[in-house]
Formats: structure tokens, sequence, C-alpha cells
């Protein structure tokens, strides 16, 4: 194997590892044997566990910025486009809880996510911003702040993916999760865009 | 000093102190010096610290638990009690981070909150879910699950609380904590008012 395709099998292992085993719960040694690597190549190729772990929160938030940013240009309107926004947001933290998990992680001990994973958001964010932004130009969208309105997808979003598995069944005994998932998801794209519509919408 | 008097203190004292330095920061010397008791009196009322812990977050879900309630027995419609809910729940998250911040670490860990802040989680939910029902019953509010407004104004607010901190300067520099609670307070109630409305309401 060449060195960018190791790289990248590490990268795709110590993803699927971490994401079910946590950062502790999965050893180099699962990481290098899952992609096919010697023992120390996760040394030679990132510097440590830790920094291979950054790295995987990086790709992370970089590909779900890339996945909400590419939603946005399919044909339209612009509530359609923050739907869009929503879906992959809420979709991806439910597939992997362990990223805003682990970020919940650091925030809890005190400290903000390195600056590359915080460019990241800043992205998602910014996506949210212009979509808000251009349906209140198109006079779709009442006057907000389009940065609380981020606030909202990612906050509910990211607190049903951490904290749903655990409270869902202590609150909401006998209901199946990824029907609650479901609801929860259309819940937040109807509550936002019926919030901030300039028209009433029908029920 | 009473049996019962040196309990509260100890209540109190121990609320204060995991409040500002967490569960492990808080030790069991501090606790009983500010509560003006003898070292031993921590095991002695509750026998250990991990369950004075625990009987701390009970009284403190309790106390928002009974805050909610009384909240929506002031006169008003139901618009205005559910923002009165909003303003109880995000005011107790925000001066006291560190409860939603000790569920959710258990959270985290696969653990849901024992029973006895469970049942005061579901007094929470109840209060909003009387609201919602009692607005939707008057023709003030629409046809939307009762349990998903509580969700979107729980999720949200200890969000806020919990990850505001740290997320708030390190994505948007220079902004007052304050002054962002504030409007971040006042947006979760106009968004979920608005969404939930059954005629529109003015901006």
């Amino acid at each position: 194997m060449n060195d960018t395709l190791t790289r990248d099998r590490l990268l795709a292992s110590a993803r699927k590892l971490f994401a079910n085993k946590g950062f502790r719960g999965a050893t180099v040694r699962e990481i290098t044997h899952a992609a096919g690597a010697n023992l120390g190549a996760v040394t030679y190729h990132f510097g440590s566990k830790e920094a291979l772990h950054t790295e995987v929160l990086e790709r992370f938030f970089g590909d779900l910025a890339s996945e909400a940013e590419r939603v946005t240009t399919a044909p339209g309107t612009q509530a359609q486009r923050l739907r869009a926004v929503v879906r992959a947001l809420f979709g991806f933290f439910v597939r992997a809880p362990e990223a805003p998990a682990l970020v919940l992680h650091q925030v809890l001990a005190g400290a903000a996510p390195p600056e590359s994973i915080l460019s990241h958001m800043r992205r998602i964010l910014a996506v949210v911003q212009s979509v808000v932004r251009e349906g209140q130009a198109r006079g779709e969208f009442r006057d907000v702040d389009p940065l609380l309105v981020g606030f909202s997808i990612i906050s509910q979003s990211a607190w049903f993916a951490v904290a749903g598995r655990v409270m869902v069944p202590a609150l909401m005994a006998g209901t199946d999760h990824a029907v609650v998932a479901e609801r929860i998801e259309k819940h937040i794209s109807d509550l936002v865009c019926r919030a901030i519509a300039l028209e009433a919408t029908s029920p």
C-alpha cells in the first residue's frame, strides 16, 4: 500500500471504531488491524492516537459542512432548502452521535474545539445564514437573526443525537427510537419554517 | 445544630460548591466546612459524597419543576404561560449549568438519570404539555404534539447553558455572554410561540 492509501484506510477504520467504542474504547491495535496496517502506522501517519482522533472529527465536520453546502444548491424554495439542511445535520448527528458527543465532552471540560473544527462549524452556520438571508430577500422569511435560526437547528439536532438514545426510553417507555428520530427531524423543520415564514403556512 | 438544620445546610453548601467546582472539584472538607458541620457529617447524613450529589440534583430538578408549575398559574394567555415556562427553565439552566451538565455527563456514559430525577423531568414535561393542550382547547395553538414542544424548549435551553459559555466566544468573538443569553431566551420563546400559534402573530 502507498502512504496516502494507508492514511485514508486508517482514518476510515478509526472513524468507525471511535464512533462505536469512543476514543478510549477503540485501541490503536484495532484501528491498525482493521486498516490492514502495522501497529506503528498511527504514530507514523498522525503522530498520536489523539491527533488521529482530532483529524477524524475534522473530517466528520468537514464532510457535514460540505453536505450542508451541497444540499442547498438543489432547486426549490428557501424553506425547502432549510429543510434539506435540517435533514443533513440531523441525519449526520443521529448516524454519528459520537461526533457531537466528543465535542460536548471537550465543552463540558471548558475547552473549545480546535480551530480546524470550529472553521467547519462556521461553514455550517454560514450555510444556514445564507439560506435564511436569501429567503428574507425573496420575501419568504420574516426579519429574524439568521444566526439564531442556526442555533435552533443545531442545538435541537445535537441534543437529540446525544441525549435521545438514553432519555427517550427513560421518559417515554415503549417508543421506537427510529420512529421518534423521524418525528423529531420533521418537528424541527416544521417548527423553524413555520416560525420564520412571512405568510402563515397551512398546518 | 439539630439534624434537619445540618442536613439542609450541607445540601445548600454542596449545591453551591458542586455548581462552582463540579462533582470532583468540590471536596467533602469544603462542603462540611461551609456548612459549619464536622467532617463526618456527609457520611452521617447522606452515606456518601455520591448520594449527597444525587440529592443535590434531585433538589435542583425538583425546585425547577415546582417553579415551572408555579409560573403557569399566573393569569394570561397560554402563549404568555409558555413564555413564562421558557423563562423559568432557561434562567435555571443558565444560572446552574452544572445541573444539565452533570445529567449530560451521565447520559454521555450511556446511563439514564435515577428515577428520582426522571420523575421531576416528567413533571416539567407535564407542565409544558398541559399549557400547550389548554392553548389548543382555547383555539390559541394549532394541533402540534405537546411533547415535541417540550423537547424544543428543553433541548435549546439546556444546549445553550451547557455549550454556550464555550461555543459562543469561540464562534462569535466579542459578544457579551449575558446579552447573548437574553437574546437566545427571547428567541426560543418567539420561535416556539410563532410556530404553534393558530393565528399569525405580528412580528
